[in-house]
């Protein structure tokens, strides 16, 4: 009980929007290359801590996501950080494999503006159909 | 004419809320450490593209808001990223003053979980009596 009520406190401390969520950015600790930018309720923060791994919100499928739960590339949690106003989550994680995008990829972010349009810079490592978010 | 219908090609690809809003993550390019979550509209992304400095979107202020008009602390643009969804910018900025923050810090990500609570971890470099947002 006393554990579940100190919990609660971080959680407090986090501005949820309208829709109980807070965004999360998932950055590689050791390369400093942003990965993801996923959602979390508070379920999933809360889950993240006590798991140890990144655990989103999937918004289009409206459950918990726990990120590799089928494709094995997992997130592991090296640390959390709040922003000053509390409205956004910082992921510093471990990407087990590697690979961190459902396309295959490291990260998610593998398109750069390239004057007026948006070059693919980042090939793919591991076929997408091999493959589960 | 051309220019502008070539231009919109970039911002059609990406896929603006409800509210006709995307997050935008910036990144100090050179350290990699992720300054500051803020909102974009469709006019707050062709005017960081032009201009080349950050320019997010004031959700509270409802308005451009040209980071660091201000206080100088002008994130200027280096690169700009796209994720796989098109639901997420990220960007990569040289922060002139070092700091990013309206609190005075380089990031507005200051604080950790240590156990079950938030801690600061960043001194402020500048008093926030200084500057403004």
């Amino acid at each position: 009980m006393a554990k579940k009520f100190i919990k609660m406190i971080y959680a407090d401390q986090v501005l949820w929007n309208q829709d109980g969520l807070v965004p999360a950015i998932t950055q590689d600790a050791l390369s400093g290359r942003v990965l993801v930018l996923a959602w979390m309720n508070r379920e999933a923060l809360e889950t993240t801590v006590t798991e140890k791994r990144a655990v989103y919100w999937s918004r289009s499928r409206k459950k918990l996501w726990r990120k590799g739960e089928e494709s094995g590339n997992i997130l592991k949690l090296i640390e959390l950080q709040l922003d000053c106003d509390g409205d956004a989550i910082l992921l510093k994680v471990e990407a087990i494999n590697g690979i961190a995008c459902h396309t295959g990829r490291q990260s998610c972010f593998y398109k750069t503006l390239r004057g007026e349009s948006w070059e693919v810079f980042e090939p793919v490592i591991k076929d997408p159909e091999d493959i589960n978010p």
